[in-house]
């Protein structure tokens, strides 16, 4: 029995590198939810075979930035001379339709998620080492060992910005962290301040 | 990966007649956990079968309230001329040891285990309907109608009461209620409060 018919608002965040995005998709994998995921907007082209409206909503650098002046953006980051954001319309519309939200964002949009809507769930994806993120951002390859050190210094501040999220999860394994996500989202519905008022009233209580 | 290695306090309380023992005898055949359940004190005599130190421990009434002048009992109640409570002693001692301690109890002890131990994990198991414990209630056929409307009364006081726990779960189907007890237990390890200083020094940020 679902006693909070509304959906959550399930952030993953954490340090760049730690897994986030691989815990996402290991998550949609899973059975027992009815999980979406928002289409974020960015102001970066599309690569080959990106669709608008499913990898992204592609838009110019005026578009975005009327939609930040509109207050349209639930949370959005400049990253390398691009913009990346959520559009709040849609995340606002699943929630509402009883379904819960995954954005898998940067720390600092975790940051405006909360600020925006406090009932969000903040999921903190951690490393389990210091060492085990710098081997995840070697094998990438894609970056010098300068940059990678400096990311491991970001990492450092940023976990140091875990005491404004409600959990920590280790991605140890990615199965492990996937289904504490799951649990943590079973559990959340199951918490007096998002379901005691609808329990009363289906009893008739008071 | 287990960030927080003491164990937690669950506390499953609720109506009488709610089925809080069929969730716990439940939730203790499942798998995954390592939950211990604490022996409670009584001053009622043993019945047949009954062995001091496993069903209950039994005591005089003097040795009870020995123990409850001495601080020695995290929480206690009487009920039709008897005393029942937890020993403090025995409970923490499974905490400390990372073990998850459950116990059921009455609303009533609840509340002293809130105010004793904050860090407790409150969960109020509930009638999926009035109607539902009603039946329950009768079925039982140990009471007249005359009690089971007394009990439905004091019911919907309790539920009243819920906004003081952590979390509601409505006892539709034992295996889904013990379920969600799980999923509670699993997601409360991962709490900030209860990770991220542990996580902290794991990596020796800071």
């Amino acid at each position: 029995m679902k006693l909070n018919d509304k959906g959550l608002l399930v952030v993953l965040s954490g340090p760049s590198g730690v897994g986030k995005g691989t815990v996402r998709s290991a998550l949609f994998k899973m059975e027992g939810h009815d999980l979406v995921y928002s289409v974020s907007m960015t102001t970066r082209g599309p690569r080959v075979g990106e669709i608008h409206g499913k990898e992204y909503y592609f838009v110019t650098r005026e578009e975005f930035e009327r939609n930040i002046r509109d207050g349209k953006m639930l949370e959005y980051a400049e990253f390398v001379g691009n913009y990346y954001g959520t559009p709040l319309a849609g995340v606002q519309e699943h929630l509402a339709a009883g379904r819960e939200v995954v954005l898998e964002i940067e720390v600092q949009g975790a940051e405006q998620v909360r600020a925006k809507m406090p009932d969000a769930v903040l999921i903190f994806i951690a490393p389990p080492s210091l060492d085990a993120l710098y081997k995840r951002l070697l094998i990438r390859g894609t970056e010098s060992e300068e940059h990678i050190r400096q990311r491991i210094e970001k990492a450092k501040r940023e976990i140091n910005m875990a005491y404004e999220y409600d959990y920590i999860v280790v991605n140890d394994t990615v199965e492990n962290a996937a289904d504490k996500v799951l649990a943590i989202i079973r559990s959340e519905h199951a918490t007096v301040k998002r379901t005691l008022k609808n329990y009363k009233k289906m009893l008739g209580v008071e």
